[in-house]
Order: C-alpha cells, then sequence, then structure tokens
C-alpha cells in the first residue's frame, strides 16, 4: 500500500478541474471556496479511494482510513465544532459525487453525528427541541436506509401511526414530543431489525455511510445509468463530507435550488423553487408547495440578492447554464452544490446559441456542448406536453424507435394501407417479417408484442424513423380475429392508441403530437458543426420519400439503397418469385425482365430526390429464400399464380433451405451463380441515370456496390459483369459518363485481403452490421438469447451492434481502410452499418480517415453533430501538441 | 511484344534443370541429349509460349511463329531431311510436356509432316507401301480427332467397315491397298465434316497442332487433373517437336516402356514391356499382348544392353526410379522419353530406403521423396488386388474417406449394432446425423446417397478412419422397408457389399480386403521424418480406441477431445437430454450429477490409453439443440421418459431453435449462461487425471480448453468456473498437481485480440475449421451450394477448407500467433482443425513457429511426413542463404 497516495482533500485544497479526482461535486465545492463563496466546509474522499474500496474487497483500507479521521480533526478545527462533542456538536452530509453527474442514482446520508446525547445538546443550542429530535429521526431513517438496506416504509408506518395516534395529517403538526417519540420507535425498530442498538459513536457512523456511498455505486439503478450514459465502471465515485447547515431551524431559514436559466427552454433568468423551514427532502417530498425563486426577494432579499450575484458568477465561472442547492440558515445563506444543469434538447440549443452570442462561448465549444444523443427525440414527432400530463399509459413496451404517434389499431399491411388512406394507423403484430414492410412505411407507428431492440420491426422502424414500441409482452395480439387485448382492455380494429418510441409507453387513447423543428437555434448550431466537419454524412435511404426526407436533414448523398427492399412491392414479388423458382437462365431472364423497367423507376426516383448528389446503390444482398412465402396457404396461391404444381415450388422452396443463412448464399454470390441478376440491376442503374441526365440535366455519377465480397477474384468475376453491361448501355446510348464501383467490406476476409480488393474496387463501404456478426462469430438473431447475461456478468460492456468494437472490428476497419489508401490513393471509405449514427462510432470514422458514413435519415443530424464534434477535438489535440 | 525472349529450344540447348521452362518431358530429352544417348532430335516450345498464347486470345504471336520456323530449320539441318521433301521427307511427333507430369491428360500427335506425296515418297524409300499409307492413315485420324475435334468413333467405324468388306478381324490383316482406301475414306470424311481439304502443306499442320496441344491444356480432364494435383493453371504446358522414328518398320522394329524398378513392389529390377512391328499407340489398344522387357534380350541383345545400361545412366543421374519410353527403329534403339516413374504408396517407401542404403540419397531426401497424400491409401484396408480384379463396380459415389471395406447391410445405427455382434456391416443411410454415431463407430464402412465431401458422414467417417462412399445418387435408400435399390438391384439388410472409399466404387459382393502395413521401410522412412520434425503431432481423439490407434501411428498426445461426442451414447443422452430442458440450476445440477461420473469415466480411459502423453480437452461445443430428438415419435417418447407434457417440450425444442446455428448459442457461451456445466466437465477431467495418477501412476497434466472465445473478459470469466472447480478438486483430494488452461481460437475476434486472450490464455488451439467459416463468411452446410461454381468459374483454386487459406485465414493466424508469443513467451500453439491433416497446410503452421498439429488418427503419419518435409525444406533455405 503506497502510503504517500493523497485520498482526501479539504474543499480548500481543490479545485474546479479536479473532477476526475474529487468527482463533480467535489471539485465544484472546492470551486466555490475558492470563489470565496458562503459553501459549508468539508472534505472530499477521492474517486481513488473508491477504487481501492473495490480493490480490496469492499473493505476502506487503514491507511484511507487514517487520512479520513486526520482530514476529519481539520475539519473539526475549521467549523469550530466536534464530532460528538456535547456542548458544540459538528453534523455533517455524506454525499457520493462521482465524474459525470448521476442525480440521484447514488445515496446521501443527511445530519450524521447526531446521538442521543448531541441531540439533548442540539436542542439546547438551537432552543429548538422539535428540531433537533426531527433531525435526529431523519438521520436513523436514512441511514438505516443507505447503510442498513432497511425497508423505508417500516419508518414511514410508524410516522403514519404517530399522526393515526395523535388524530393530525401533517408531518408539520407533530410537536417535539411525537419527534422524541418517533426517535425512540426508530432505534427500536433498528434494534429489532439488526439486532443491534443504533450506533451512538459518530465515527462509526461516518465510515459506515462512506462505505454505503462506494457500494451505492454498483447499486442496480446506478449500474443501468451509466450503461445508458457510457460511464465507465471503473471511475468510482467520491465522497463529500460537508458541514450541515439546516434550512429547518425556523422561519428565517430554508432550502431551495435554481437554474441560472430555463432548463426546459432555455430562456435567460434564473429559474427556481424553494421552501423555507424545510430540509432538501422536503422540497423532493412535494408535500408543501414550493415558492418561485423571485419570492425570495421579498422574504430575504439580502440573500435574494446574494445568491443572484452568485449565480452570475457561477455561470461566468463554467460559461454554462448552472444547476444550484442553497440553503439559508437563520438569514444566512450558504451554496451547498452547483454544476452544470441539465436541459431539454431544445434548451440545449438556444443555450449554445445564447452563450456564443453573449460572448462566453466560442462556436467550436458551442458545437461540443450538445449531446448528439438528444438529438435523437428532437427530431421526431413528441406529444403535446400538456395533452401527456393527462394521459395515463397502460403497458410498456422496449422503446425501440423513437418518436410520438396516434392512430388507429391494424392487424396487417394490408389493412394498413387501406386504412391509411383514411387516417393514421398503427401497425398492431406480434412481430413482423419482410411481408410487412408496405404496410410499416404507410403507418404512424408500430407495436409488436415480441422480438427486441434488434427485432426486425425495431431495425426497419429505426431505418424508417417510425416510432415503434416493440416486445410488448403485456399485449396480445390475436391477429384471426384481429384484436387486441392489454390486461382487461380489448382492442379492435380502428380503436385507438398512442406510442412513445422513447419511452416504450403504450396508451389506449389519441393524444395529439407536435411536428419536430428542425430551424432557429437547431439550424445554427449545425451549420456550425458542419463548419468544422471533415467526415461526410449520407443516408441510407430506399426511397424517393426517406432520401428527400434525409437531404432536409443535411444528408449529402445516399451511401446506400438497398435494392431488395423494392422487391417486396405488391406489384413486383410475382416477379421476384418467377425468377427464384426459374430453372433456366431464359425464364430467370424473362422474369428479371418484368423486374427491370420498375427497378429503373426507383433509381430515377432516388436519383431526381436526390438532385445530383452521390448515390451508392447496392446490388441484391439477401438469401433468395427471404422472398419466398411461408405458409402454406401463401404457397398454394404462389402455385396456382405461377402455373407450376404446388410439390416443384415446394421443392425450390426447401432446396433453398439454408442451415446458416446468414453464412449462405446471398450477396455477390447469387450474382457469380445468376450474372443475369446483377445484369438486370446494373442495366437498370444505369440506365435510369442516363435517363435523368436527358431529362433533368442533373449529371449523375452511379456508384454500384457489390455486397459480400471475401475475394478479389470473386469481386473481379461480379465486376466483369456490370462493367460489360454498362459498356453495353453506353452503346445503345450513344454516349458515355463516369462510374464507380467499389464493394462493401462486411467479411473479416475482404478486410484482411483489402489490398488486393482495392486494386479492384474504387471505394469501400463498410456494412459494420455485417461485419461486427462475423468478427465476433455470433449473428443478431441469436445472440439476443445469450447477450444479456454478458451485461449482467460484465463481460461486455457495451452493445457491438450499436457502438463499433474498436479492439476487434476497429482493428480489421483501420487495417484494411490503410491497406485500400496504401493501394489506391484517393479511394473513397464509407460506412453503411447502424453504426453510421452512433457519436462514438462516427468518432471513431473520423478518426480512421474516412470519407463518409451513411446512416437512416432520422440519424442524419446526429451524424453531422457528432462528426463535427470529432473534427473540433481532432483540432484541438493538434493543438495540445504544438503547444508542447 | 518483347522479340529478345527465346521461346524454342533445340533439344541440344536445355538440360534436366529446365522443367520450369522446357515441362518435365523437354527438359528430360535436353538431358538426355546431353547425356549422349540416342534420342530422335527436335525442339521444344517453352511453357512461357503456352502462356503468351492464352495472353494473346489463344493466337501464337509472330514472333513465337518465326522462332518456331526457325528452329524447324535447324532441326531439319540436323535430321538431314526436310519438311514435306519429296526425296527425304521430315515427318514429326508433337507432344505436350507440363512442368509436372500429367500421364494422358493432353494431346500428342504423331507422323505429322505427311501428305499425299510423302506418303508415297515414304513408300517409295522404306520399300514398305502398307506402312506408308498406315502411317498416313493414322496421321488423319489423330489429326481429325486433336486438332478439328471430330468424332473417333467416325474414323473408326469406317476402319470396321473396310475389315468387314475384306471379312478380316485385325487391322494387322489389313494390307497396302486397303490402308490406301481408308486414307482415301478418311480424307472423304474429313472434308465431309470440315468442308476443307485435309491439309498438306507440313508447316500448317504443325503450326495447328501446336495450338491444339495449348489448347489442351485446358480441357476439362486436364483442369479436373490439375486441381486434384495442385498444379497451378498459369504455368501452361511446353510442346516438343521430334522426329518421328517408327517401330511399325518391320519385325526388326518395336516399342515399348520400362521402368528402373517395380513401380508395383519398388523391387530393383528393370519391369517393363514392348510389341515388335508397333506404334505406341497399339501398346496402349491392347490388342496384341505386349512381352516383358526381358524378352528383348533374345530378340535384340545389342539393343537390350544399350537400353539397359541408359537405364542404369539415367536412374543414377536422376537418382531416382525411371519411366522410359523407346523405340527400335529396324534394329536401331532409341530413346523416346524418360521421367521419375509413378509408383505405388508400398513402392515409394520401398525405393526411398533402398536408395538411401544403395548411397545414392539422403535420408533428408529419401524423406522429400515421400508424396505425403499418398499415405491415406496406405494407412487403410485395401482390397485384395487378385480378387478385386474380378469384381465390377455396380455404382460410384463419392470417394469420401479412404479404405476398403466388405460387410453386411444395415439400415440404422440400432440395427447396425445388432448385427455387428455378428459380423462385419456396412452402414447405409440416405444421409447420417449425430445419433447415427454409435452405429457409425460400429460398422466398416458408411454409403451414403445424398450430401457431399463435407457432409456428417463424410466428415465423421474420416475422422474415424473408416470408409465412406457419400452421395451415391445412383443408389436409392428406402428406410423404412429396408431396402437399398441400385439400378435393377434391391438388396436388404443382411446382404452383403464392398466400398472403396478411395475411389468410390460400390460393389453389390463380398471382396476380401487387406490389413495396412505401418512396418519396414514405412517406419523407417517416418523414423527419418521424426528426425527432422520440430512441429509436434498430435491427435484428435473422442476414446480410447482412437487415441491409441493415433498412438500407434506415431500420436505425440491428443490435441483434441470433442466431449460432446461421447453425449450421444445410448446411456447418456437421456440424462443430456433431462440437462436441456432443466427449468431450474438445481435441476440441471441434478441432471449433470449423472453424466460427471460417465465424462469421468471417458477421460480415464483416454488418459489410460495415452500413458502420460499429453490431452487436451475441449469443453462442450455444440448448440445444445444438436442434443434434442427431431422426430415426433421420438419427443413423444422423450416427453414420457422424463415425464414432462409433449407441449412442453416441444416448446422448450422451439426455444433452442437458431437462426444461424453456426453463429449461435455454443461453445464457451454455454459455459456463462450454464457455469455448471462448466463446472461438471473440470471436475471429471480433473478428477480423472487424480484417479489415472493414483491408480497407475502417470504424471497426468490436465489441458483444459474453452471454445469459441471471442473477447478476453468472456474467456475470464469461464475461467474463473474452471479454476474454482479445480481448486475444490485439489482441496477434496489434499494435494494438487500442474494443470493447463487455454483457448480455441475459431472466431476471428479472437485472432485480433490474441494480445488480450494470451494475457489469460496458457495455450492457443486454433480451430482452422470455424476459423475459415467466418473468415470467409460462410458456412460449410449451404456453401456446397455455390462453392462449386467458383470452381467452374476459377474463382477459387482450391477448397478453403482441406488446405489453408494463407492470405486471410493465414493472415489472422500468423498475426494472432505472433501477438500470443509476445505476450507469452512460451505460449504452446496447436492446431485442431482438419487442416492438421494437410501437408501443404502443416507446412504452413511449420513455418508460423507452431507447437504442434492436430490431426484425425489416420492423417497423424501423413501430418509427421509433412512436418519432417516441412522442417527439411526450412534447413535446405536456411542453407542456400548461408551459402549466399
Amino acid at each position: 500500500m503506497d502510503k504517500t497516495v493523497k485520498y482526501v482533500y479539504l474543499f480548500s485544497e481543490g479545485n474546479g478541474n479536479m473532477r476526475e479526482l474529487l468527482g463533480g461535486k467535489g471539485a465544484n465545492l472546492a470551486q466555490m471556496t475558492i470563489l470565496g463563496m458562503p459553501v459549508p466546509q468539508g472534505f472530499t474522499i477521492t474517486t481513488e479511494a473508491c477504487t481501492r474500496y473495490y480493490e480490496d474487497d469492499e473493505q476502506i483500507a487503514d491507511d484511507i482510513l487514517s487520512q479520513i479521521f486526520e482530514y476529519l480533526s481539520k475539519m473539526e478545527e475549521i467549523c469550530g465544532k466536534k464530532f460528538g462533542d456535547p456542548e458544540n456538536p459538528l453534523l455533517v452530509s455524506v454525499r457520493s459525487g462521482a465524474r459525470a453527474s448521476m442525480p440521484g442514482m447514488m445515496d446521501t446520508i443527511l445530519n450524521l453525528g447526531i446521538n442521543d446525547e448531541v441531540a439533548e445538546t442540539l436542542a439546547k443550542l438551537t432552543e429548538n427541541r422539535r428540531f433537533a429530535y426531527d433531525s435526529y429521526r431523519r438521520f436513523i431513517q436514512m441511514f438505516s436506509d443507505v447503510v442498513m438496506e432497511l425497508p423505508k416504509e417500516d419508518f414511514e408506518k410508524i410516522i403514519d401511526e404517530v399522526k393515526a395516534e395523535k388524530g393530525v395529517k401533517y408531518d408539520a403538526d407533530l410537536d417535539e414530543g411525537d419527534m422524541l417519540n418517533l426517535v425512540d420507535r426508530f432505534k427500536a425498530l433498528y434494534k429489532e431489525e439488526t439486532g443491534s442498538e443504533f450506533p451512538q459513536e459518530p465515527r462509526q457512523q461516518l465510515i459506515e455511510a462512506i462505505k454505503a456511498v462506494f457500494r451505492s455505486w454498483n447499486n442496480p439503478r446506478a449500474i443501468v445509468y451509466r450503461q445508458m450514459n457510457d460511464i465507465p465502471k471503473e471511475w468510482g465515485t467520491a465522497v463529500n463530507v460537508q458541514q450541515m447547515v439546516f434550512g429547518n431551524m425556523g422561519n428565517d431559514s430554508g432550502t431551495g435550488v435554481a437554474f441560472t436559466r430555463n432548463p426546459a427552454t432555455g430562456e435567460k433568468a434564473l429559474f427556481g423553487e424553494f421552501l423555507m423551514n424545510a430540509q432538501g427532502e422536503d422540497v423532493v417530498a412535494g408535500v408543501r408547495t414550493p415558492e418561485t425563486i423571485d419570492k425570495l426577494a421579498e422574504i430575504n432579499p439580502a440573500a435574494y440578492n446574494e445568491f443572484v450575484r452568485i449565480a452570475n458568477v457561477l455561470e461566468a465561472y463554467y460559461r454554462d447554464m448552472q444547476d444550484m442547492e442553497f440553503t439559508i440558515e437563520r438569514g444566512k445563506l450558504y451554496m451547498l452544490q452547483t454544476r452544470n444543469g441539465k436541459r431539454t434538447p431544445h434548451a440545449a440549443f438556444k443555450i449554445a446559441v445564447d452563450l456564443v452570442n453573449e460572448g462566453m462561448r466560442t462556436r467550436q465549444e458551442a458545437v461540443m456542448m450538445i449531446e448528439p444523443k438528444q438529438l435523437d427525440t428532437l427530431l421526431h414527432p413528441r406529444f403535446d406536453p400538456k395533452a401527456l400530463q393527462e394521459a395515463k399509459p397502460v403497458a410498456k413496451g422496449l422503446a425501440a424507435s423513437p418518436g410520438a404517434a396516434t392512430g388507429s389499431i391494424c392487424f396487417n399491411a394490408d389493412d394498413a394501407k387501406r386504412l391509411a388512406k383514411i387516417g393514421p394507423v398503427i401497425l398492431v403484430r406480434r412481430e413482423t417479417s419482410p411481408e410487412d414492410i408496405e404496410g410499416m412505411t404507410v403507418s404512424q407507428g408500430i407495436l409488436t408484442t415480441r422480438g427486441g431492440m434488434t427485432s426486425h420491426a425495431a431495425v426497419i422502424a429505426r431505418g424508417m424513423g417510425t416510432c415503434c414500441v416493440a416486445g410488448c409482452g403485456a399485449a396480445e395480439v390475436d391477429e384471426e380475429t384481429k384484436t387486441l387485448k392489454i390486461g382487461d382492455i380489448v382492442l379492435k380494429e380502428g380503436d385507438f392508441i398512442s406510442l412513445d418510441g422513447g419511452t416504450g409507453d403504450v396508451y389506449v387513447e389519441q393524444i395529439p403530437t407536435i411536428d419536430p423543428a428542425v430551424s432557429g437555434d437547431f439550424a445554427t448550431v449545425m451549420q456550425w458543426a458542419d463548419h468544422y466537419r471533415k467526415l461526410q454524412v449520407r443516408t441510407n435511404a430506399d426511397n424517393p420519400k426517406d432520401a428527400a426526407l434525409a437531404v432536409a436533414f443535411g444528408a449529402e448523398g445516399v451511401g446506400l439503397v438497398r435494392t431488395e427492399h423494392m422487391f417486396f412491392g405488391e406489384e413486383r414479388i410475382p416477379a421476384v418469385r418467377e425468377m427464384i423458382v426459374s430453372e433456366t437462365v431464359e425464364q430467370r431472364e424473362r422474369a428479371l425482365a418484368k423486374l427491370m423497367p420498375m427497378q429503373r423507376g426507383d433509381f430515377e426516383g432516388i436519383y431526381q430526390a436526390l438532385q445530383g448528389k452521390p448515390v451508392t446503390i447496392r446490388l441484391l444482398d439477401p438469401p433468395l429464400h427471404e422472398f419466398l412465402p411461408t405458409m402454406q396457404e401463401d404457397i398454394h396461391q404462389l402455385a396456382e399464380t405461377m402455373k407450376i404444381p404446388y410439390e416443384k415450388l415446394i421443392a425450390v422452396i426447401s432446396s433453398l433451405h439454408e442451415v446458416n443463412p446468414m453464412m449462405g448464399h446471398r450477396g455477390l454470390r447469387l450474382c457469380v451463380t445468376y450474372p443475369e441478376i446483377a445484369r438486370m440491376q446494373t442495366r437498370a442503374i444505369v440506365e435510369a441515370a442516363a435517363n435523368v441526365r436527358e431529362r433533368k440535366g442533373y449529371m449523375i455519377v452511379p456508384e454500384i456496390m457489390i455486397p459480400l465480397t471475401c475475394d478479389v477474384n470473386e469481386f473481379k468475376y461480379v465486376k466483369n459483369v456490370v462493367v460489360d453491361t454498362i459498356q453495353q448501355v453506353f452503346q445503345e446510348r450513344g454516349y458515355e459518363f463516369e462510374y464507380h464501383i467499389g464493394t462493401m467490406i462486411e467479411i473479416p476476409r475482404a478486410a484482411l485481403t483489402a489490398d488486393e480488393i482495392a486494386q479492384e474496387a474504387e471505394f469501400f463501404s463498410y456494412g459494420t452490421n455485417d461485419l461486427t456478426q462475423m468478427t465476433y462469430g455470433f449473428s443478431r438473431d441469436d445472440a439476443g438469447k445469450f447477450l444479456p447475461e454478458y451485461y449482467d456478468k460484465k463481460i461486455f460492456d457495451f452493445d457491438p451492434f450499436v457502438r463499433i468494437d474498436q479492439k476487434g472490428v476497429g482493428a480489421l476497419i483501420k487495417m484494411s481502410a490503410n491497406a485500400g489508401k496504401r493501394v489506391r490513393k484517393n479511394i473513397k471509405l464509407g460506412i453503411c452499418g447502424e453504426h453510421g449514427g452512433d457519436p462514438i462510432s462516427v468518432e471513431f470514422f473520423h478518426n480512421a480517415g474516412f470519407t463518409y458514413v451513411s446512416c437512416s435519415p432520422y440519424r442524419v443530424p446526429i451524424a453531422r453533430l457528432a462528426a463535427g464534434q470529432a473534427a473540433i477535438k481532432s483540432r484541438m489535440k493538434k493543438a495540445l501538441k504544438e503547444v508542447k
């Protein structure tokens, strides 16, 4: 054990930059102390002590203990009070404080240091016996809860009993005798439950409380919060021990919280509330209605004016909106905490822009202030907040795709298409399949009763930007009888429901929604981000509507057109199926000839929507069996339509069955077997480009993407087919134009042999979804069964399908990107997996020297912002290096 | 075009070392010329000319043409004869000759240079009109066949007609008039079929013939031969143009072939046969019975003695058994060809040992002389050659696993087990599944009517070393009625069949087999190989029998025990299934407790068979659903046995269904979910080691292998479970012993993060089968449908499941092996995929610095030899470098 490590700091020894060591709260208390603000003094036990605590099997090591006691003595000296001193006792609060704010996630204990004797002293000193015993009973309650994990309800029950005995309704109606009574009964309960007397030694109270705070770093809600907010478990929490000041010492005392700006709207004006004669927990409990902060000016103008001054200093110092806690003890103001305030997405943009206009922040800093994740909710419809206050969810599913939607229920794609002509619809299904795509497209929202965050419904809905609540187990769907049951509620087709895809809430009523606004401060910050951004942002879009939406969101082109989605259209699927069951090349070419004009039309639409911006079109990717019907009845119908015997069709379908379809006959493997498919698609792409060029004058440069390459020869084979077809079209048209042929990198071997492939491919587009699956060796479809255990057991820190795995998958990406650049200096490097919309992954691609990321339309602004931030970070790093 | 390239060499300009440029035949003709042997002179057109021919769109470039004509003139000068000279015409043969011998795969044309006029001259010069026109008609026939691709049968029909008209039976009975008649009718047929006169200009004949030989490099049988023998298509063939000598000029002429040693037995004695008054094709045609070579001593002692002398010189020069062709023209001996002779595996070993004993070869060279592939047949039973001569196959399937077997038919595993007690059985099934394992174990051979080289039957049979003919489409199995139909033949249970797993032949009779012999010369060469070998050779074995067999074949340990195969045993599968359908940990532990003693017994057996040699045991690997029944009737039975409702069992089975089982819940993922499985297996392994140690005194060091790792944390989690269990056993026993815990590297991410994993794992064993699947992104089960197209279209040169893909998979292996060694200097690196038995792959692993390869028992000698050869190659390279 290294005795030289300093594990404890007085507030006066730290400063605002020591967040890593002292936690956010500790650093800010130190900074306020430096700034000469009225802060009750104390000390901070560092985050390193927390880490030691876990290393030492959840024990506080002796060297840390002795530092704590040493600093306790210093604190006693500063405060002029002593722990357990019958004359002048010191009371403290013990609070957690991690590097990143985790409000409410960890534990706090107030009034520590009280015991029977001190309570009596306190009564005398304050001449307020009720206050003294009220403080004591509160401490017993908190200590029992936080340290001993006794159920809170047991204590509340005693309070209710005492109130009932007295016949009163509110805590405030209890007098000093009642408080004494409560203390006795609480201590009795404590002894009954724990087998020991309530600890009377303040030092013992302190150490137990510190341990409890360390422990609370790993309580379940803290773990979940960390996972949601990407906070590493290694950070640990600091512990702040601070002298108590009391807002409940009488009517000249009080406590409150305030923001320097409105956290909901961003408006520049002090915003907050307070309660006289109360401790913090009373404000939270909400029994009494607090006053707004401006009322304080009337009650205690001196304190108010000082608070306003302090608020201004703090905002100027931190150059951000502050969230402050204060207490007034017998008329005197004390600052208990300040931190950068949480804010709504709307407020975040307004505050960022205002701070720039006020000269407090640079544009770069303003861009860095926005959390890209916040944009997600901003870009989707949301419920009218007023209407929402009165609505009550009846069930909860997974928040699979953000946004709010309200509409009438329908139970299949056909009904959805029919009803959508009348009004907004919500598609409700057990789970969706590719055959539902058209129905999903016309729906405002999608509700499924099975499947997870990566189920078909969830993935497609996110892609479409459509609100989706998935895997809502409390709901039961009977697709036969077209009923949806949620508990006792039975809903039929046409009944209204509302979904919140951001929370997973399901409502059985109509709730009005508000459309997203993408102008004003939002647009300003995005422009700033674009200014710094190096990485281009494209979108994944399979139709003109999505493409146009993405352009409105700032997309600079389309990075991925999945041609297969077009194949599921009602008027196309027969020809697709005909192609699949063809026995000869001629039959197949006949079927493909029917599809060609439709595909060409699709591409013309997308080219027109993009107005000359680049579009990358991927050749057919999924295994053919995905297009075939699976229900007996549908197969019969298909056999009839196609005039082939049912048995033969069954044989074809079963011959297409694959043991591991993810690793089966798909991607360019289909083109090796059936080059005629590649020929048809290429012709459609190039003719569409020529047509739009001729009609609209856009100089389209087709980018044809060959999926699933694992070997350069394989790529070359298909490339030759594509080039031959292009040359044919050029000959027919009598003129030529530029085009590019590239490949997806989504198979490890493609990444490993990228030097060879780059000799043939003009661009690489990383299919990070598949690349992640192949590199990890698990399929998303199946991993849902065992991965939750990996998070529970802390084997995996994050979901590699959401954030790029930099160690494994990322290594392959960097290796191959570098190889590609070595061989072909101007190779275009893009990414079109779902990672293209994840801010941390976007930063990775920026650093890896990519040309662009491509993501679903609704993620385009997130990617723009994240790419801007990544570029700014790079500039800062570079500047720092140069300074050094 | 580079005019300075020399595309044509006189025989006197080359030598025996110029195989790459002149082909084997050309180099040897040149060498014989140097050695002053009687070789009809001529020139060789290089393999580079062949490559140019294909580069130039199957045209012979002008610069090459002019070199050919230049050298033709030189040849005319040397021979003193001229093309088309009415006085003294030159006739030539045109033969292919690639770097590697490809006997009979490409084309040959004899007697080229004859036309109407030359035929007449020839008749006069030789005073043998019949000979002259016989030669002419033969030339027309060959030219028409090889150059013009006219059907041979049409010509044969004319010969038959002429013979019928004359009323004679043999060609020899035709006289000069008949030959003239044939020439006329052949020319007429030629004109009818091609529309042109038969070419009279010898130069035109020559160029067309050369082109035809170049073309024949890419004829289908040559392609297949190259693929089977790993000959790159880029090599191309050389063309030899050589003056004709005639073995059919009368009874003082003849032709023959001979080996310097017996190619079947290796015995040191001239071995061959000849035919007087005949050309080479007559020997092949087999109408007349040739004489054995020693008869030549009586007929022409001078020629015989010269031939013996030449044979000795050639063998001494090439230091290997020679396969020679000769012709005697009017009493004078000419050498037409010599090459290293093909030999049976048995002969190969005898010759290698004899050459060492005779002082002609070093031991290193002797080891290098054996083709490892040849061992395959050597180590399995084979049919008695005599009995085989009279047997006739009735069908042919895929030669899926070598060896010969004869036995009575049975149609399922249970019948096999029952009948095997009476006599040898052959298991006949449509395709096999894991449930058939026990039946396969007791069978001499396995015949399936479906599935390919990588079907379950083929893979398992190869692993067991059991003869297997797979995918025999001509056979139909009705498992209900227990009948096997092959054409009109209907066989029932108990009827005899015989299989040749090396050829795929199926016989409906009993053919006696001979057991393999692994002593004598074989053992000698293997000892030499072992002497040089650096790489250890282990075996994959799941039971004591296989393990003991492998040790007999020279295995130095077991590299892979697949514990799952043990789970399929009749008395175990109920407990296995009980474990799988368990709903609580307690239930599962109860079921596992039943399995533990059985597993421990398995391991004791293997440890005892290995007598202290190392054994690596892999924890359970396959997805659990593989153990569940699939047939409704079996499910019913299981439900009854287990006393759970049928519906519940169905629900469990369907919940275990996976979309991509290859990438599903298997390997150590099972141990993360159910650590109790790892605990049971670990306990069985360690207790078995302790028991065998206590009973037999072998100091067993258990090696526990954790499969399917993709992340170090995942590995650590399972390792902790394993270590805890080991410590428990140690405590119970009261003593400790050494053990090792390592992992499979079979997922790309494991290879990419090998530096992290090596910090925890003591050894890496590469599962190259899975690693290849994941790296290529295709599953073996499905790739069979599209990979054949990849070979047809020349996209892939070899099967990456047979030979390690050095570019992609190999890059991952090297990268991770190096990372592993960096982090853990003494890390043990092994490989336990099927590549462990492939010679080229073994060389790769030797070069990558591996510790051992592990393969199925029957491949152990192959791996030993290949590893010995790899080590010798390394020594040679090093020596060469030092010389430089």
